[in-house]
C-alpha cells in the first residue's frame, strides 16, 4: 500500500480526457464555460485517476482554499473541545473546513504549526490568547493571514479577538470568596509563562487579595501544568504547608478536579474542611462531588462568534474586531462560608 | 489586514535574491550544493518576503510532507481526546505534524475531509473504525495513502488497525452484570448506523443476553447520539417504561453520565434503585458520584501504537498490521448486586 506513491496531475487528467490542461482547469473552476460533453469526459478522468485539484492551483484561481487552521494548546481535558466544536460547526455552515493542530503549550511548536497551516493554504487562523513571539505576528502580517485570537478579550491588541477578561473574571470570583470570610487562601495556577490566560487569572486573585488589604506574602501560589494529577499533588503540598488554607482557588477546573480527588483520598471533607474553586465550567465541573463552584465561560458562543468574525475578516467585510463575552460565577457546592 | 492578499512565489524570491529559481529550489531542498554566500542571500529574500516553500514542490522533492491527517467523529466530550493527544505526541517525536478534522459523525463530511487532507499532502491518515463507503477506500487506494483505522481491532479488514474488540469487551461486562443477578436489563446505545464501535458494543450485550437464555424482546434498547443530554432523556424514558430496569447499560461514559445526572434529579439512588454502567473510562468516569463501573480503554497506548504503526506504513518498513489492545472492566460503585 505504501509503494507506488504517485500523484495524478492536471496533465494526467488532460491526457486521459483528450483535452488541454486549460480545459481541465476550466472544468474544475468555472463549469459554465465548458460544454456538458467535455465536462463529463473530464470529470470521468478526474474520478478514474483519483485526481484532487492541486490546492495551490485552486487557491490561485479562487484566492481561497476554504480551509481555516486552528492551533490549540492541548486536545486533552476538554478545555478547548466545546468551543472548538462550535467553531467548526459554524465554519462548516459558512462553507469552510477546519484543520486543528495542538501545540502542547510549546511556543516553538506552535510557530512551526502556524507556518505549516499557512503553507497548506489556510485562509485564516484561530489562535488561543496573544502571548507569542513578535516574529510570529510579523510572519502572519507579511503573509496577510487573517488571524483571530480567542479565549482572551484583547481590545488593545492589533489582532481581532473574541473572548473574555480572564483577570477581571477571576477577580469577581476571588472577591466573592473573600466576602464569604476566607482569610487563608491558596492558589493552584496554571503555568503563567507564555500563557496570558493563566497569568490573567492569577493576577485577578492577587488584585482582589491586595484590594482587600492583605499581603501577597500570605498568598501561597503553586504553578503547575493543567493536568488532573498536578492539581492533586499541589493540593497535598498546600495542605501540608505551615498554615492550612480554608480555600484553594484553582486556575481551571482540571486542576480543581485533581485537588478534589486528592482531598477525598486524604480524608478531607469539601467544603467543610477546605473549599475548592475552578474556572471554565467544563462538563466535568457539575459532575464532581461536591459539584464545583467555578467561572462559567460561554465556550459555544465563543466558538461561534470566532468563526463568524474570522470569516468576515477573510471576506474583507469587516476590519479587526474585539468581541467581549460575558462570563458568570456558578455557585455550586464546593465553596462554603467560613 | 485582509486586503493585499498576495502569496510570494519562488519567482519573487529568485528576483529578490538575484538568482535563478533553480538556485532557490536548491537552497530550499539541498543546501550543500549551493555556496554559503548564495544561500544566505536567498534565505534573506525568503525571510523578507515571508515565503513558505510551496508544499507541492517540497512534496515532490522529498516525497513527504511529514504531515498526518486524522479525522475523528467529534471533538467534544473527550471521547477521542486522550488517544489523539498521545497520537500527536508520538508522531511529533517521529518528526511528523498532525492535522485534525472532526466529522460530526457525518459520513459525507468525513469523505470530504479525507479528500481535503490528501489534497493538502497528508502522508497518511488516521480514521476511526471501518464503517464508511467503499468509494472512500477506493480513493485512498488509488492515491496510495497509508491509512490506519483505530478504536477497532479489525483483523479481517485490508487496512491496518489498532484497537480493541468492542463487541467482545462489552460482552464481558454484560456477562458480569447478569452474573450479579440482573434480569431487568435496559440499554442506552449510541447510533449504530455508520458506527461499527457502537454496533459492536450493542451486539456484545445482546450476545450475553441470548447466551444466558433470555429473549431479545425483553431487552429494551434506546439508540441516541453520544451526548450527555441524550443519556438523561433516555434514562427517564426507560424508567417510565412498563418494567423498570434494575440496570441500565450505556454505550459509553457520556451517555452514562447523562443517565446518572437525570437519576439524581428524579430522586433515584444509584446503584440501590438502579445500576448504571459505561464504556471508555474517560476522565469523567471516576469523578462521577457514585463512580462509574465501565470498560477501560487504553487510549494513550492506542494513540501511541497507531502513530508508530502508521509511520512504519509510510516508511514502508512494515505491511498492514492489526494490533489488538487489552481492555479491562473497572468495577466502581455504580453497579450493585441484585
Amino acid at each position: 500500500m505504501t509503494t507506488s506513491f504517485s500523484i495524478p496531475t492536471l496533465d494526467d487528467v488532460a491526457r486521459a480526457a483528450g483535452v488541454s490542461t486549460a480545459t481541465v482547469s476550466r472544468c474544475l473552476n468555472a463549469e459554465q464555460k465548458v460544454s456538458k460533453d467535455t465536462r463529463d469526459r473530464v470529470m470521468e478522468a478526474v474520478d478514474a485517476l483519483g485526481y484532487t485539484p492541486n490546492f495551490n492551483a485552486r487557491a490561485m484561481a479562487a484566492k481561497r482554499t476554504y480551509t481555516i487552521g486552528a492551533i490549540i494548546p492541548t486536545m486533552e481535558n476538554a478545555i478547548f473541545a466545546r468551543g472548538l466544536q462550535a467553531f467548526q460547526e459554524t465554519l462548516h455552515g459558512l462553507g469552510y473546513n477546519l484543520l486543528v493542530s495542538s501545540s502542547a503549550y510549546r511556543p516553538e511548536l506552535e510557530a512551526e504549526q502556524i507556518r505549516g497551516l499557512v503553507a497548506r493554504g489556510a485562509d485564516g487562523l484561530l489562535l488561543i490568547g496573544y502571548e507569542r513571539e513578535q516574529s510570529v505576528y510579523d510572519y502572519l502580517g507579511k503573509r496577510g493571514i487573517p488571524t483571530m485570537l480567542a479565549w482572551s478579550y484583547l481590545p488593545d491588541r492589533p489582532h481581532a479577538s473574541v473572548g473574555f477578561d480572564n483577570r477581571a473574571s477571576m477577580r469577581v470570583l476571588a472577591d466573592r470568596v473573600i466576602s464569604m470570610g476566607h482569610r487563608r487562601v491558596a492558589v493552584i495556577s496554571g503555568i503563567v509563562d507564555g500563557n496570558d490566560r493563566a497569568e490573567g487569572r492569577l493576577n485577578g486573585i492577587k488584585d482582589s487579595w491586595v484590594a482587600n488589604g492583605f499581603d501577597l506574602a500570605d498568598l501561597p501560589v503553586i504553578e503547575t501544568p493543567y493536568e488532573i494529577e498536578n492539581g492533586a499533588t499541589a493540593f497535598e503540598t498546600l495542605m501540608n504547608g505551615t498554615q492550612k488554607p480554608s480555600v484553594i482557588m484553582c486556575g481551571n477546573d482540571v486542576l480543581a478536579a485533581g485537588a478534589m480527588t486528592r482531598a477525598k483520598e486524604l480524608g478531607y471533607d469539601i467544603p467543610n474542611d477546605v473549599s475548592v474553586t475552578g474556572f471554565d465550567d467544563i462538563e466535568l465541573a457539575k459532575h464532581l462531588h461536591p459539584s464545583l463552584t467555578t467561572v462559567h465561560v460561554p465556550h459555544r458562543e465563543m466558538g461561534r462568534t470566532a468563526a463568524r468574525e474570522l470569516v468576515n475578516l477573510i471576506d474583507g467585510s469587516s476590519t479587526t474586531v474585539h468581541r467581549q463575552l460575558n462570563v458568570s460565577i456558578i455557585m455550586r457546592n464546593s465553596l462554603a462560608q467560613v
